[in-house]
C-alpha cells in the first residue's frame, strides 16, 4: 500500500546489490511512495549485482561511484542534481565491508591495513557522503540522511570483528554531522539498528543462522524484515520525521530492549537438559571460546 | 497535508485539555490521516477544557474515564469498541500530574501519598491501561500504543521533581508490557521523548521559559513542537513501524544526542562576561541553589 | 586482603538476611576494610533470617526498621548516629519484594495494591531513607549512598514482572536525590546493577538457573558473585570515588555490553541440531509462550 | 593517604606529559599505592614534556614508544617485561591528538587523511596496544586495561571535531576486546569518561573555559579533577573491581545524568535578563552560529 509520502522527493541510495539488500527494498518502496531516484554503488557491485533491474523497475539512473573516493562523490552529486534538476531530499547509505571478517583474521590477530579500510568503507565514507553534499549544498532545508546501522555498535557479538567499530564510528558520525548539518540547513541524519538480515553480507557472518533463530526468539515481534525496514526508512524520509536527528532508532522487533524472553531461555535450556545435547561433540570446542 | 496513513484505523486519545495539548494536536492530525478516534480525559478535565470543540472538529466521541480507575477503563474500552463496531488500532497516553510540584514542595521534602499520587497517575495508569485492554482483547493484532515522555527520565532537570521518576516508570512499563503484548498480539508500545512543549501543564513547570530557550539553542534543529509531535506520533500509528516495540524515541530536534551547542554556548558565555550579570540579583541566589 | 579502605568510617547497611544475601557480604568486607556498622532489616527479617550471626560477627549493633515506615526510618538514624556519636559515611539499600511475583500475577494480571507494594518496598523505601537522612543532616559531606540494582530496569527479563519497574524507579531516584544531596551536600548516590545472583530472593524468580547458565556464558568474566560485588561496593563507599554519582554501575563480568557470546551461541545451537530436543516436551510449551 | 591497593603490582603508563596530565596523576597515584611502572609516550613528548621527572619520583623507567606503531608496541611490551621480570597488571592509555582540530579545520571541512590519523593516534591505537600485549601474553590473568574517554563519544560538543569519532571508537574497542580478552584470560578493558580537564591537550580545545564553567555548574559535585581521576582510576586497577568490564564509566561529578541544573540554568538566564548582554557584540555572531 503506497501514501505518497515521499512525492516529488528525490533521493540518492547507496548500496543496492541484488533484491536481498535492505538498500534494494528500500529503493523499491520510495519509488511506490512517489519518489525519483539516482541509485549508486561502485563499479564492481554494478557489474556483480542486479542493479539495472532495480534502476529499470524504479525508473531510475544509476551512477557508479566508490563511496570513499571524494571524487567520485562530487561526481556523483553533481550528475545526480543535474538529473534531477536540483537539489536532493534524501540519501541512504547502507555500506559496509570488513576484509578482516573476509579474511576471517580474527579480532586479536587484525591487519591494521585492512581495519583502516573497513572504517573507511563502512563508516567514513559516510562522512564524506555527507560532507561532499555539503560542500556542493546538495541537499535541500529539512532534507533527510539515513544510515544502515546494527547493535554491534552497542553490544559486542562474537564473529563481528571490527565491523562493530565501524558502526560505533557510524553512528558517532551521523550525531557530528548532524549537529552541523542541523543548525546551518535543517538536514537531519539518524541511523537505523536493524535487525540481523539475511542479506548477501549478512549471511556472510559466521554462525549467522543461529543468531538469526535466537534473536527471533528473543524478539516478542521476531526479527525485522528488509521489508519492514524500508517501510520504517520511508517515515524518516518523509515530512512527518523532521524533528528526529542525531538519532540510532532499533528496528528489531523489540531485541534491543529485552534481557531473555522465555521463548529463547526455553528454547537454550532445551540443550541443558537433553542427554545428546551433552554428548554433542560441540562440547569439545567449549573450552576453546 | 495528509497521506491517509491511518485510513480505517480506529484510536483512543487520552490526554487532551485544549488546542496547546500534545494529544490534541495527535487527535487532530490523526483525524486528517483518516483514523475514527474515541477521546478520553477525566470529568473534571472535560468540564475546565475544550473537548467538545476537538469532538466536533474529529467528529469523534468523549467517554469520561479516570485513567486511574481500572473500572472506568473496562467501561472505555467496552463503549469504545462498541461504538468502533469492533477492536482498536491505537491508544494514545498523554497524562501526567504530580501533586508534589502543584503544591510546590521539593524533591528533598515530598509527601509519600503525592508521589504515589504521582505515580498512580502518571505512570501506573499506562500499566491499568493496556492491562484492561490486553484483558478484554481490545486491540487489533499488530496495533500500536504510545505514551508521551521527557528527557528527565534519563537525566535530571531541577524542579521536575518526582515526574522524572515518573516518566522512568513510564518508559520500563512500556518495555515490560511491550515484551508481553508484542509476543502474544504482536501490539507495539513505544514512548516518544517530547521536547519540553509549552502546554497548559508544561508552562507550570518552574523556569520553564528559560529552559525553552536553552533547549532552542542547544538543539540544532531547535524545539520540536506540539504539531510536530503529532506528525511524528501518526508514523508510530501507521502500518509502516510494525517492527518498532520497547523504544523510547527522542523527538527533540537532537537535543538528546548534545553536549554542547555554540549557540547555547556563546549565550551562556555572555552571562559570564558582562558587569551587569556580576551585579544581578540572581547572583545572590546562588550560594541557595 | 584488607586495605582500610574504610578505616574510621561509620555505615548503615539495609537488607542483609543470611550469609547468601548480596548486603551480608558488603557488610562483611566493610568490617574487614576498617568500618564501624549498624546492620537494619524488617522485625520479621531479622527474626527470620541470621542478622545476629552477622551482627556477632561484624561487632555492629541491629536496629529493627521498616524502610517503608518513615517513623521506622527517622528511629533508625537517629539511633545509629548516637551508637557512632556523629555522622554517618555510607548507607546501602539491598531491598526488593513483589507481593505480584510471590503469588505468581502475571505482568499482564497484576493487582495494583500489589504493584505500590512492590514500587514502595523496592524503591520508594530508597527515597525514604535519603530523606529521611537529609533532613536529620545523618549523612557526612562527602558520604556515599549505594543501591542493589538489576538489568532488568533497562531490558525486559521473563518472569521478573514488576520488579523491572521497581528497579527502573530505583535507579531515577538515585539520579534526582543524587543531584540534590550532591549540590547541597556533596553526598554521592549510585546503583550498582549486579549479575543474577543465588541470594534467597533471586533463587525465588522462575527460571532462576537456566537464566544463571545463560549470563555466566554470556559474560566474557562470567556472572559477578556477591563477594565481589561487595568488593566492588567498598570501592564506592570509599574516598576514592568521590566524584562518582548518579550512575548506574554494571557489576556483571561484562554481560550488559554482550550481544553474543560464541559460549552461549554454541550452547544455544545445541538445542537446534539435536534430535533429542526437537521431541522435547518443551517444545509444545513453545505455543503458549 | 594510600591503601596499598596496587602492592606488588605492575603497570605501563602511556600518556603523561607534565603535572597537567591525566596520566602524570595516575602514575603518581599508582606510584603511593605500591605499583612498579614503565612510563611510556613518543619520543617527541618525551622531549618536550617533564617525564624524566615523574621518572625520578616514581622510580620508573621510560621507553620511548610510537603507540601507533606495532613494532614499537612490540619492543615496549616486550621491555616492560624484562624489567618487571615478569608479566604486567595494569595498562592506561591516555592518548589523543587531532590535526583537524590543531589545524582548525572546521568538521564540515575535514581533511581525510588527518581524520585517519586521529583514529589511528587516538583509538587504532588502543586496539594495537591491547593486541600485542595479548600476542605476547604480557598480562596477567586478571589484568586490567583503563582509557581515558569524553563524554563527546555520547554527545556532540561544538569544536570537538572528530575527537569525538576516535572516543566513540575507543570506547567500542574497550567493548570489542573486552569480550575477547576476557574470555581467553580474564583481562578486563573499561574507559573512564573524565570531566573536561584543563591539561594541555584539553586547553588547546576553543571555548575550552566556557565550557569547565558550564559543566562545574551543571554537576552536582562539580567538574572531576585529574586528581580525583587518578584515586578512581586506581579502583580499576586494583583487585576489587574484577567484574567490571567492557564499561564506559563517568567520572565527572553527575554531569552526565544531568539535564539542567538550577546553577547553570540561573548563570544562563543571567544572559536572557541584561541589557547589556542583548548589546554584547557576541550576538551579533549567532546568525553564524
Amino acid at each position: 500500500m503506497a501514501y505518497n509520502l515521499l512525492k516529488g522527493k528525490k533521493g540518492i541510495i547507496f548500496g543496492a546489490l541484488n533484491s536481498n539488500s535492505i538498500a534494494w527494498k528500500i529503493a523499491e518502496r520510495a519509488h511506490e511512495e512517489g519518489a525519483e531516484l539516482v541509485l549508486t554503488n561502485t563499479p564492481l557491485a554494478i557489474r556483480m549485482g542486479d542493479m539495472d533491474e532495480l534502476a529499470a523497475k524504479t525508473g531510475s539512473q544509476m551512477i557508479a561511484a566508490d563511496a570513499t573516493s571524494v571524487t567520485d562523490l562530487e561526481n556523483l552529486f553533481s550528475k545526480a542534481m543535474e538529473i534531477f534538476g536540483g537539489q536532493i531530499d534524501f540519501v541512504l547509505h547502507s555500506i559496509g565491508m570488513s576484509p578482516n571478517v573476509r579474511k576471517k583474521l580474527p579480532y586479536d590477530d587484525i591487519n591494521y591495513d585492512f581495519f583502516a579500510k573497513t572504517l573507511d568503507i563502512s563508516a567514513i565514507s559516510f562522512h564524506k557522503m555527507i560532507q561532499v553534499a555539503k560542500k556542493t549544498d546538495a541537499i535541500r532545508e529539512w532534507g533527510s540522511i539515513v544510515a544502515v546501522s546494527y547493535i554491534a555498535a552497542q553490544r559486542t557479538l562474537f564473529e563481528y570483528n571490527d565491523m562493530a567499530d565501524a558502526k560505533a564510528v557510524l553512528e558517532s558520525i551521523a550525531r557530528s554531522f548532524g549537529y552541523i548539518y542541523g543548525r546551518e540547513k535543517h538536514v537531519r541524519i539518524n541511523t537505523i539498528s536493524q535487525s540481523p538480515t539475511p542479506t548477501t553480507a549478512g549471511q556472510g557472518v559466521k554462525g549467522f543462522s543461529g543468531l538469526m533463530d535466537f534473536t527471533e526468539r528473543m524478539s516478542p515481534l521476531g526479527n525485522a524484515t528488509a521489508d519492514e525496514c524500508a517501510d520504517y526508512c520511508i517515515t524518516l524520509f518523509s515530512d512527518l520525521t523532521k524533528k528526529v536527528t542525531m538519532q540510532n532508532l532499533y528496528h528489531d522487533g523489540g531485541f534491543s530492549s529485552m534481557g531473555m524472553s522465555a521463548r529463547a531461555m526455553t528454547q537454550y535450556n532445551k540443550s541443558l537438559e537433553c542427554k545428546e545435547c551433552q554428548e554433542n561433540p560441540l562440547n569439545r570446542q567449549d573450552a576453546e571460546l
